[in-house]
């Protein structure tokens, strides 16, 4: 079976936190020995076992955070 | 086969494009009827296919602006 390697290289911050110790997070990832990757993901309370989630470039979460801003303002 | 009904009520924006157009969006979508989510996830131009992404709650959405001003103005 293969496997995926990641590295969790820094935690930003933790956007949430199920009743099961779940958390989804903002992380710097890096994926398989490349250079690390924002990621926003569930996680298991021992960070063994990942849900669903998706990798963002420098450039889209700028973009990101612009969006958010103007809908704060909005 | 089981199927998932989505409908995208309001996109909030996009974050980058690929060179096959598959685009990357903030969305509000509702699943199977329910009430609409944050979602960000990667779309194929005609939005019949998705990628991986994860949904976000109102409060996320919330913290995840406050993480990513904070990490602005670091």
């Amino acid at each position: 079976m293969a496997s995926i390697n990641y590295d969790i290289k820094k935690t930003i911050g933790v956007l949430s936190e199920s009743p099961k110790g779940w958390t989804k997070e903002l992380n710097l990832v890096s994926w398989n020995g490349r250079d690390p990757k924002y990621d926003l993901r569930d996680w298991s309370p021992d960070k063994e076992k990942m849900g669903k989630g998706t990798t963002l470039t420098e450039d889209e979460l700028a973009n990101l955070r612009k969006l958010l801003e103007a809908q704060e303002n909005a």
